[in-house]
């Protein structure tokens, strides 16, 4: 049901970085709500093995131990996405996706990123048993394997570099090469297989990937085929403040190491500031964001301006 | 027993940070050594509830199932200090306090910071007038003079061994030593004199430090005292490869987002970085340091000179 929820600090986003964000604003005192659904984040789905200090755990016992966790400390949840914010004096409004605007005085932007699909069939149906969005995630299980990566930048060059440290052969599909020279030179380099010029029209297989069929009518056989587009920066939200993204990529939001924005008021922390996809890394800048949000918020209002 | 060992990435720290180091650089197949022991990390003894997504543990058992986890991703443990460290072509020497060397490509600091005072009568206000906690600063101002070390273990003991370079006499005030046997034998070969079972229950002097009171009563006439109280202080070891401070306070190490110090192939990680001093700041670091320093590592030597 639509309404007007007050709060001093409100978290965007309910994975790693969003929860430890709740967590930490709302132990300094901070009145916090956290906009959002678990099960969006990136890190449900995935089975948790190189976070500190947990092993062998599912990425949904993880957030919903976070969630209770944030709960017990004060924070309140709202099961809703943040559809558009504005800047209010003093403070922000967000309008939910059910009608309800929020009204804080400090923002943690933690609602990760969404990555680039290819569009082609069995891209969903062999999601997680053969196709990946994340090198860095899933190299480690195509150990002697054959695997693809299709793309055409830095993200797909690099990963391709990187897999060829696990997989006993590397193919890389991709239009045409767009990325320095090089970095193109390096890959020339390895005996990674370049098919340029080709694309994938579709991802095959019966349980698991079995083949690319690729656009010249071939079948490439591999048992992985991880998709790099570069990622998509979900900063919609973010552009509508003013936020600035990392001049490099100009796709993820640019944060110092206090996590703060360009726009006094608005944290960031998780994906949504950039690789490396850990949760480690989001739970750290989640920690950071939501210590200076509850401080900022809590500050003297001709301070916060 | 001392040895020679070769690995990609050396890891100094037991705490959150050096484990999620350990973890992610393993994970990325390189070759890891962590030094130091877990019992000394500042969150082994703490409660643990505002670390996402686990309530109500203890560091205890966190940093040992976080030993665990990075054992099966590889990484090696040595319950050994860090007592010097120096830049070799290509990469890095550690010597620890057992004499073992170290060689290796990469180091992630992750000693975290040692903030214990004595609590005694005369520390605080004879601070910079004979009081010191930095063996490597102030030696040269002690050139002749008497001097003190209070603590037991690597810190306090080669922080004498160092001493006896500048100071006419070096006294070593310390309940039990707790080091490595054979940094307890060089000790003992020196002209160091041990006062093992005491420990000091003021500082006195007028203007500046004149004594120690010892617990059985007797007083220890010395120009100056270094309270030593933990491992070689991670801002110490810093200082001999030339890597910079936080221009601000002096205290911490300096990193940019990617924790790379200054010094290429030197990264930091958690509480030597500075405040919050949280686990979940500490894990985020250091999963960034770990994969950083892993790729440093397994550069082509010539990118890495």
């Amino acid at each position: 049901m639509a309404e007007r929820i007050q709060c001093d600090v409100a978290v965007l986003g309910t994975g790693p970085a969003g929860l430890q964000a709740a967590i930490h604003a709302a132990r300094r005192k901070a009145d916090v709500l956290v906009l959002g659904k678990i099960v969006k984040s990136s890190a449900y789905q995935t089975h948790v093995e190189n976070y500190c200090c947990i092993d062998g755990t599912t990425g949904e016992a993880l957030l919903e131990e976070g969630r209770r966790q944030a709960e017990r400390m004060g924070a309140r949840f709202l099961d809703e996405d943040a559809v558009s914010i504005r800047k209010t004096h003093p403070g922000f409004e967000i309008t939910t996706e059910g009608g309800s605007i929020v009204s804080c005085k400090a923002v943690v932007l933690a609602m990760g990123i969404s990555r680039k699909t290819l569009k082609v069939p069995g891209e969903k149906e062999f999601l997680g048993r053969g196709v990946s969005y994340c090198v860095e995630c899933d190299a480690h299980f195509f150990k002697d394997k054959v695997v693809a990566v299709v793309g055409c930048e830095s993200a797909a060059v690099s990963g391709a570099l990187t897999l060829l440290f696990y997989a006993r052969e590397v193919h890389l599909v991709c239009r045409k090469l767009l990325v320095a020279e090089n970095l193109a030179e390096r890959l020339r380099e390895t005996p990674v297989v370049l098919h340029e010029g080709r694309w994938v029209e579709a991802i095959e297989g019966t349980t698991e990937v079995e083949s690319l069929l690729l656009d010249d009518g071939t079948r490439l056989p591999v048992q992985g085929v991880f998709i790099e587009l570069g990622a998509k920066g979900a900063v919609e939200l973010a552009a509508e403040l003013g936020v600035a993204l990392d001049p490099e990529t100009m796709e993820y939001v640019s944060v110092n190491r206090r996590q703060e924005t360009n726009v006094a008021g608005i944290y960031a922390a998780g994906d949504i500031c950039g690789p490396p996809w850990q949760i480690a890394k989001a739970v750290g800048e989640g920690c950071v964001a939501g210590l200076e949000a509850a401080a900022y918020a809590k500050k003297p209002a001709k301070e916060t301006s």
